[in-house]
Formats: structure tokens, sequence, C-alpha cells
């Protein structure tokens, strides 16, 4: 192995993972992005999961801003932009959840995270082309999705009004989004939304007793004792706790880096499964029975989301338990996930970290995490490997 | 172990399982059921899941009607009567999926399946009580049941109609109902769904090719190649046999039965865990990966319905292959899902068969799957019993 870890995650990068996806995924007859490819990157079902396209067209648009003017990345992106542009919508300007290949509306728009993915698509394809149309759908995009969000599911909410838990997912897209939305939104606006997220993901999600972050809770952030109100999702606090670090740098807020740091330890310390290694899925507060079957599975994004976490906490604090902990989570996920035969990485594993699905996109799947966490690893190590020299333990 | 097959079911139900309900689930505050309990029986959540609610009144009615006029189960099963009446439904009369533990509507009317066994609740505690307003509770239940069944998700339904998928669910559960309605349903009625629903299920969602249930089938029993398409439920599909040959014995109809059984024999041999033993939760049918995370898991449920799958067919043809299978399944599902220490069954295990969840009840399993099935094999064997002696084979 290279012995510089920019250097693994660069090569990964562009050697790997884009390829499989630029070879395997791009739809020549119909635009948009095929997801779900086996493990060696056959294409088992052809409709379209509108939040993976945007995530997708986002990824493409990223990598021609920010590492290389490839035409062939932009080409790439504009391919499922288009698709978005054309396909993606309901009359209300709603996001569809899935259309066929083709284009053609599959499962309503039950909620607003495809609309976030198709908002951070449009901003960077806006920023790779200096399109004012782009720029100007991002805004559009973005602006319906703040109307939506007292009730981001609509007509297809189906809980009442007895119990008010409001989720996480918002205000942790919100905290990125704002960001990746920078450049076309009005500074009041991105100050406001920033405020807004951090609070909401410091002060009312992040518990003060136990530095855990909730993933339902009331509206003055205290917990009720159900299924919901208990349930930890151990990847959604760390990846949210590396978009605070992002904000806490933004803002030069060393304070911010420092409490996401300490949760990010907290959340690890709690979540690492002592028996077999990796990070569960879900967990119940409690220690009750979760209600997802699949709570003790090890899934590609928690732990490419952790890398990242660590990467950057460790790079703005130089924290030791940090480091420590990068090696131990390093040495498990790219031991399990990575496909060193075939490109790209597994998303499920069981508990025992045996492959549980054999396949490199699906449903839920896509271009974004392994790439993005490849990126943002690569230029955390760039940065740490100025102030010290990173040797992976052997063993 | 009790030489007699008969008896072990007979005691295992009424030593074991119902006093392990009737211990711990009874709300004596607001009447209905804890459904969720660990596996000492103690409560870890309070909420009230319609179904469940529905499923645990039927059985004590049941019990009451079938096997012993004994009053505490009349009782047991008035609590939960009265809580569906009270509390079960909303303005439209439509069974809410939960409700907090008073009866506060907790989750909507977002599909009919808390109807149907609210509908059999009634039934059955109608022909417990003699009383009529439990039957046109009953007959009530199942003609809005009728009313919403070409769009039984309502205003929650999240699919377009680009793609004309229907599920397998409904024929089948309608195809059990009916027997259960019949005392309260005009004879005309009773022979109509279970026309209805035999078509549906032997000529339309059993795939004529290679012999298994699709879960969704286009509306001429054709395949669509996509998730949904491709999806097998094969407890599902062993389950709807058994009602299958219920009906078969009521018509004399010993076609149905003999096609019955050997779909029963082609489901357990494409889904048996050939690693690990066990039946799957859910696989595809072209051997893609499915988008159900849990698709490996090995589920209470799924086991005990084929034990019931395999004691009828057996008791109806005799059939040496269908007795093969009943040894292996009862070998492994007396193994692994009963727990001698502490009562009552685990009803999730990992594809290794290790305990998955610790509890005895949840969400989804109530007092339902295992007393149905323990007084089901007891009948049946008392029958099997007359013609052969059943020894399991030790190992």
């Amino acid at each position: 192995m290279n012995s510089k870890l920019s250097i693994l995650y660069k090569e990964t990068l562009l050697n790997n993972i884009i390829p499989f996806w630029e070879q395997h995924s791009l739809d020549q007859k119909n635009g948009g992005y095929f997801t779900c490819l086996d493990a060696q990157g056959g294409i088992f079902d052809t409709d379209k999961f509108i939040w993976l396209q945007g995530r997708q067209a986002w990824t493409f648009s990223m990598l021609y801003n920010k590492v290389d003017k490839k035409e062939r990345w932009l080409s790439a992106a504009k391919s499922g932009i288009e698709f978005l542009k054309t396909h993606g919508t309901d009359s209300q300007g709603n996001f569809y959840f899935a259309t066929t290949a083709e284009g053609k509306p599959l499962v309503h728009a039950y909620n607003i995270f495809s609309d976030c993915f198709a908002a951070m698509a449009f901003s960077q394809y806006a920023k790779a082309t200096g399109e004012a149309e782009y720029k100007e759908l991002a805004q559009k995009t973005y602006y319906n999705i703040l109307n939506r969000i007292s009730n981001p599911k609509g007509l297809y909410e189906k809980n009442t009004n007895t119990r008010q838990l409001t989720g996480f997912s918002l205000p942790m897209i919100l905290s990125n989004l704002t960001l990746e939305l920078e450049d076309i939104l009005a500074p009041e606006e991105v100050q406001k939304t920033i405020d807004y997220s951090v609070h909401q993901v410091m002060d009312i999600f992040l518990d003060k007793k136990t530095g855990l972050i909730f993933e339902n809770v009331l509206p003055d952030g205290s917990h009720h004792n159900s299924f919901n109100g208990r349930l930890i999702n151990p990847g959604h606090g760390i990846e949210a706790m590396w978009f605070m670090i992002d904000i806490g740098v933004r803002k030069n807020d060393t304070s911010l880096i420092e409490k996401a740091t300490q949760t990010i330890l907290t959340i690890l310390e709690y979540s690492w499964d002592p028996k077999y290694g990796g990070i569960f899925y879900f967990m119940d507060s409690e220690g009750h029975p979760p209600q997802q079957l699949e709570w003790d599975q090890k899934l590609w994004w928690v732990h490419l989301e952790t890398l990242v976490a660590l990467a950057k906490a460790y790079e703005h604090t130089h924290n030791k338990d940090i480091l420590n902990w990068y090696y131990k989570v390093h040495a498990y996920t790219w031991t399990h996930f990575s496909d060193s035969e075939n490109g790209e990485w597994y998303g499920y594993l069981n508990r025992q970290g045996e492959i549980l699905l054999h396949l490199k996109g699906g449903k839920w799947k896509g271009c974004f995490h392994v790439p993005r966490a490849m990126f943002q690893c690569w230029k955390s190590f760039e940065n740490i490997e100025k102030f010290t020299q990173i040797n992976l333990p052997k063993d």
C-alpha cells in the first residue's frame, strides 16, 4: 500500500471508483444513470431512483469543479441533470421518488430528500457551466424544500399529531445543503439557515446527558419513550458531525469543532460492535430491541462517513483519540467493503462482516458516499500530512 | 419429549404459550394488549398496534370457541374487542395502524390489514358471546374491506399507475377471512369470495412455470422485471397453501389439495437455506439482490406456518415427501425459536440461526402465529395419529 493516505484515497477515487460508474452506470439512451449494479457492474434493475440521480449528477459536477475539468465528467453530469429537469418533478415541482428508465413516474414525491439532492446537483452543475438556468433551478428547488419543511411528507404523512416527534434527517441535510448552495443564495439566507441547523443539531438533537444524537426528539429536544423516540442512527450522527466541522471551519468556531469531535468519539464508543467490529446501523437508547430488523448490519456509508469525520476532526484538532479510532475504523472499512477484484465497494454486510448483498449499487446505494468520502479524505489527509506522518499500524 | 406430536402441540399451547400472554400482555388499565414484550415478558413499549390487538382478541375468542369455555379467556378477548370498538377506528370507520396505550390515534389507517384482523376478531367474539352487536361489527368491517380493496392504501398510496402490479397479501388474507366469517355472511357471499380468492391465488399468483407464488404480479398473472415484480416471500406462499387446503377440504376438492401440496414442496425446495438451514424471508426470482435488507433472516411465522401447511398436507395426502420435509422443518423450528427457559418463542433469527432480537413480541409479533400454529398442528396430528404413528428421527 502507498504510504501516504492522501494518495490512497486519491488513486482509489480516480482509478477505481469513478471509472466503475463511468463504465457501467450511464444510460446512453434515456440519459440519467442506472444504479442497480451487481458486483461486476452488470445492470440488474433499470428503475431510476431520483435521489440517486441527483447524487450522481452532483458527484460528477463536483469532480469537474474541484478535481479536473474533464469534458467526460461534465457530460456525465449533464446526462443526469437533463433527466432530472425533464422527468424529475410532478406538476407541483416536487421531485418523484422513482421513475422508469425512460422517466415515467413510478413513486410519488413522498418526502423531500430527492429535492435536496436535486438542488445540490443543480447548484454544482451551475457552477461547472456558468449557466443561469441551473442556478435558477437550484434556487427554486431550495425554496420549495423550505416551503415543505414543516410537513415534508405532505399527504403521505401517516403519523397523527398525537406525538410531536421531529426527525434529525432534515436539519442534518440542511446543514450540508446550505454550504453546498452558498454561491447561489443570498449571504443572509446562508447565515440564517446555518444558524438554524447548527442549533437544531447541537442543541436539540444532541443529548446533553449521553452525548448521543437522537434520531427523533420532541420539539424542545426532550425524549419520548417509544420506538422512534429511542432510536439512535450512529452513522447519521457521525456524518452530521463532519458537516458541523465544515461549518466550524467556515465560521472559525473552534468550540463547535471541539464539540463535534467529542460527539464523534462518544457515538463511536457507543456503537462499535465489541464482538465483530464495525458500527451498528441502528440502536435503541434504552437497549431494547430496535424495530429495524437490519439493526446489526454494517453499512458502507456509515463507515465511510466515519472515516471522513475522523479525518476532518484530526485535521483540525490533532486529537490522539481520534487518530486511534481512525486506525481502527480504517482497518475494518478497507478490509470489509472494498472489492479489489471488481472495483467499487460493497454496501451491505451482515453483523459478522460477511457480504449480505452482492451489489455495488441498488435502490439506496449509488455514486455518492464512496466517491465523496474518497475526495474528502484525500483532501483532509493532504492537510494532515503537512503536520504529521500517518503510519497505519500493520496487523 | 412426549412421543405424540398432538400432545406436544396441545401442551405447549395450553401450558406455555397462552399463559405467557395471559400473564404479561393484558393492559388492566386501558384494556387491550401490550405486545412489546422482552424475553422474560417485561413490557418495553406500550404503543398499541391495531392489527395485533385484533389478532390477540381473535386468538382468545377462538380458544374459547374451540378449546375450552374458560371465562378468563373470554374476558381477555373482551378486553381487546372493547379497545378495538372504542379506539380502533377513524371517523370513516377505517382501523388505525397504531394508537397510544390509552387509545389515542398515532398512525393513520394506511392499509386494510388492521381491518382484516378486527373483522376476524369481532366474528369469533360474536360466536363466543352470541351478541348481535359484534356480528354486525364484523359484517360492517368486512364490507368496508371489500369497498377499499381496489385501493387499500387510499390516500397513502405512493405508487403511480405506471406499473399495474397487484399484491398477493389481499387475496391471500381474503381466502382465510371468508372461512373465518362464514357464520356471519350469506352463503353466496362466502362462495363468491372463496372462488375469487382461490382463482387469484392458484391461477394468477402461482406461476405455472416455476411453481412459485410471486408476491406482486400484473393483472393477468404475468411478471414484471423489477424489484417488486421479482419478489418471492416463501412464508406467504406456504401459509396461503394451508388456506387452500382448508378450502379444498371444505369443497371436497382433492385436486386443489394436491396442487397446494405440490406448491408447498416447490417453495420449500426453493427457499430452504442450504448453508444454515431454515427458510429465507425474501428472495428474488432471478437471483438478484433483494431490496429487503432482512432477506436472509429466519422468522418465526414463516416456520410455524410451514409446520401447519406440512401437517395439513400430510393429513390429507399422506405424501411421504411432505412427511420428510415436516421432520426437517420441525427439527429446525423447535430447536431455534422455542425458549424453554422463559416461555413463548423468539421471533427473529439471523441467517446463522442466532437470536437477532431478544423479544417475544413487538410491533409485528403478537399473540397469533405461535398459538394458531400450535392449535392447527395439534388438531392435524390428532387426525394423522388415527392412521399412522409419527416418530421424529433422533439426532
